[in-house]
């Protein structure tokens, strides 16, 4: 089979007047020492057609880097010798160095010129300790790594700054991807930063104006389709294989590679000592994919001597991979009409399941869905502890106290939580909890949605004295001690 | 004059069973070491009064350190021992030095033990290039440092991390602030995270609901209080004379005091090289103040051998401040009927008025006003940079380009705006703009209007095919390079 052609990218004026399946541009060269492999025939290639897809089979691809496969071989880095490369950046001034993304370019694709990085200093999040939910859990090592205050506001920054710079590196002047939120917000700051052009496609209708804000500010072209979320996937699939636009949704294996970051600054922030247990929301299953493949390859290089269990938790109403796993053993998708208050997560034909599978199995992690009502306990358990994030990011807490009950993670343990996006990414969701607008209460769920009510705290309307202000205080104590 | 009782702080329902004018708590002892001054009369304290203001003037106080007041004398810390110290810190996983306000502790009031400390990781923030903004302005040296990466969204934050803390030092249970938006976010925030009770006061009706989210989440208790803004701060002043209530409103000096440390981060990754210029928005002037007294301390102490101007710019329909100085010589506050979109200056009245003169007076800084038209532009500028900022934050690039009009600020000089909030704190704003609802054209303003047309990026409403959307990119191509 011959490699396909590297595209020289034109303006869409130029090309669009001469499109046919043969001249459309093709493809895209893998990076230096690095290449793409397909996860379902692994087939290996140079380069890769401009839907990241396998040419064979149609599968998703990964980035692969061959000398690590023997980490032995004289040509891999040194574990001690990549942790004090790493330390001894965060004395510098340099923008790719103050990243907490490229700061760990050894392990990411080597872009040609370190001059193609658009970078917004993403990552360098915080890693938080929870004392509340550690004495309600009986849990002492519980930690929260907070993406949410990435630049956007979202873990998507990690992996858009890296497809973004080589977006920029293959001579892209647009980029594109369909999402109604994270995605297209991070998609568009860094396509402004780097100077491209950016289109967002939506279906027409259902879209949070809040997250789409984000794109706009950026100046985002947006286009609200006159279909379906899958109509619109469908639609930039055929875009990017006709124009020279650069795809970025979650299938980009570039974006995975950027947010394997977060495992390796969790670890850096950990001394290196690997925690027992790592939860995160599962959505379209791109994040775990890639905190898994991370774990992996920092097992390979012997930066980590042994491996954490990464678990996924899923809402109820969006639990493609809990279904997957239950119905089917994990061998085919089951999809689902998706349904939840945490937006982010609101998928029901998650891109990377089997991405995701692997990574369950080679870690030994746990995969567990939880209501809506414990997304809101959570989330409030949370904020109690002064750390915003958005509902999707509380489903970590939530499934963490299923699988301590189930005996899965153990009091002994170390535990950390990985929050996927701010708070002010979904004021909506906090607004109506606690005018209790969220939840209405039914027959089914009585006695789980009066439990909620100790958490909520609906403002309370007062004569401007200082007898009302000093009551509504003591009232407050008392019913805390009581509750 | 006999120095106040420093409190033993009880609960709320304990005290105000028996509380008078003679046994209300009074007053707080100064950190080791540092001292109060009254900004007005010149009096010096070992303890202050709960509401923060001179007992002999009724004016606001500013911690000083007496040390520095000779920065030659033998025990004031050395410029090139605190460089060297702030940057070993940068290599520390402790908490207190992973914190961009702590860090630089050697410049704040003196905990009398690091264990209170109560933080989220705040300061730390990014410093930009704006390379877009300095083509269009042709001023190569153009920065903006964006505090708006906080962990709530503001700058609040690097004051409140240390105000609380202090509150936490001396028992306080309950915290409190008047504020309708960041203060009350930030305030809630650091409240939860050090195990403190909070309250907000707010006006009736008018609250940005996507604002008080915040405060809600960290678990605040708010009360909406029949009255209007002044009469919340009037109750605020009164509550916290005659319960056990820590303020933390912005007169509360501890806040400017972890705010400074905004400059002095700025300096450290200038390598303390000094910019010409830092330009901040004006709206209760705590941040313009709280930057001018670090600039000065550090001049004083040797880390920067030569003072930058610091400039303050307001929205027209909030300039106290420039009307202060213009009708009034600076003597006395004019105050305003406050109206801007910019709500996180939509101040009348601004607390730091004097402190805030001093600084431009100081610094030999500038003063502007800027339009709804200019900021609504300014914005969508810097967001075309891929930064997403709040409204008031764009008064500053709004700004410079009337002082570089002026001829105050030059072509070669090298220029630092501050942006103080997110763009995630106001996402109505951004929609309005986009929609065209923001600014509607007036006979007055229409020439300003249309000039804003070429920013705006309306969502698209589109069939979903191939052509529509590649017809879209093509216009988006010509309409820009027309533009």
């Amino acid at each position: 089979m011959p490699p396909p052609t590297p595209i020289e990218p034109k303006a869409v004026e130029a090309i669009t007047a001469d499109v046919t399946a043969a001249n459309a541009p093709s493809g895209q060269a893998a990076p230096t020492g690095f290449r793409f492999r397909c996860i379902a025939c692994g087939d290996l290639s140079d380069s890769a057609v401009q839907n990241f897809r396998c040419s064979r089979c149609g599968d998703l691809l990964e980035i692969t880097n061959p000398r690590w496969s023997h980490a032995q071989g004289s040509s891999a880095p040194t574990a001690s010798g990549l942790k004090t490369t790493w330390k001894q950046r965060r004395d510098s001034l340099s923008p790719v160095d103050l990243s907490g993304v490229w700061r760990f370019r050894e392990l990411l694709p080597t872009l040609e010129n370190l001059h193609h990085v658009i970078t917004l200093r993403e990552g360098n999040t915080p890693l938080y300790e929870l004392p509340q939910c550690s004495r309600m859990l009986g849990l002492p090592h519980l930690f929260a790594k907070h993406q949410g205050m990435n630049p956007t506001g979202s873990f998507k920054d990690t992996g858009m700054t890296v497809a973004a710079s080589f977006a920029r590196q293959a001579g892209f002047r647009w980029v594109a991807c369909a999402s109604t939120g994270n995605t297209s917000a991070s998609m568009a700051a860094y396509a402004a930063r780097g100077g491209l052009r950016s289109l967002v496609l939506v279906p027409e209708g259902k879209i949070s104006w809040s997250k789409l804000s984000q794109a706009l500010d950026y100046g985002a072209v947006t286009c609200q389709l006159r279909t379906d979320f899958d109509g619109c996937l469908r639609l930039l699939q055929e875009l990017v294989l006709r124009a020279p636009v650069y795809q970025l949704n979650s299938i980009n294996p570039f974006r995975l590679e950027g947010q394997k970051t977060l495992a390796i600054e969790l670890l850096e922030q950990l001394d290196w000592q690997p925690p027992d247990h790592i939860i995160v929301p599962g959505g379209n299953l791109g994040n775990s994919s890639a905190i898994g493949k991370a774990l992996l390859e920092m097992h390979d290089l012997d930066l980590i001597s042994r491996l954490p269990k990464l678990s996924i938790i899923q809402a109820e109403g969006a639990n493609a991979l809990v279904r997957t796993l239950r119905e089917a053993g994990g061998k085919r998708l089951v999809t689902v009409q998706a349904e939840t208050s945490a937006t982010a997560i609101r998928i029901g034909n998650p891109a990377s399941w089997k991405k995701a599978i692997r990574v369950l199995q080679a870690t030994g992690g746990a995969c567990e869905q939880v209501s809506e009502v414990e997304i809101a306990r959570a989330k409030a358990e949370i904020g109690a502890e002064g750390i915003g994030c958005e509902p999707a990011s509380a489903v970590t807490l939530a499934g963490l106290r299923k699988l301590l009950k189930q005996g899965f993670v153990k009091p002994g343990e170390s535990v950390v939580l990985v929050l996927t996006g701010h708070l002010l990414k979904d004021p909506g969701f906090t607004m109506e909890f606690h005018r209790g607008e969220l939840l209405p209460a039914t027959a089914e769920n009585e006695s789980a949605v009066s439990e909620l009510q100790a958490l909520r705290r609906p403002p309370i309307v007062l004569d401007a004295t200082l007898d009302a202000v000093i009551r509504t205080l003591e009232q407050q104590e008392k019913s805390d001690i009581q509750a």
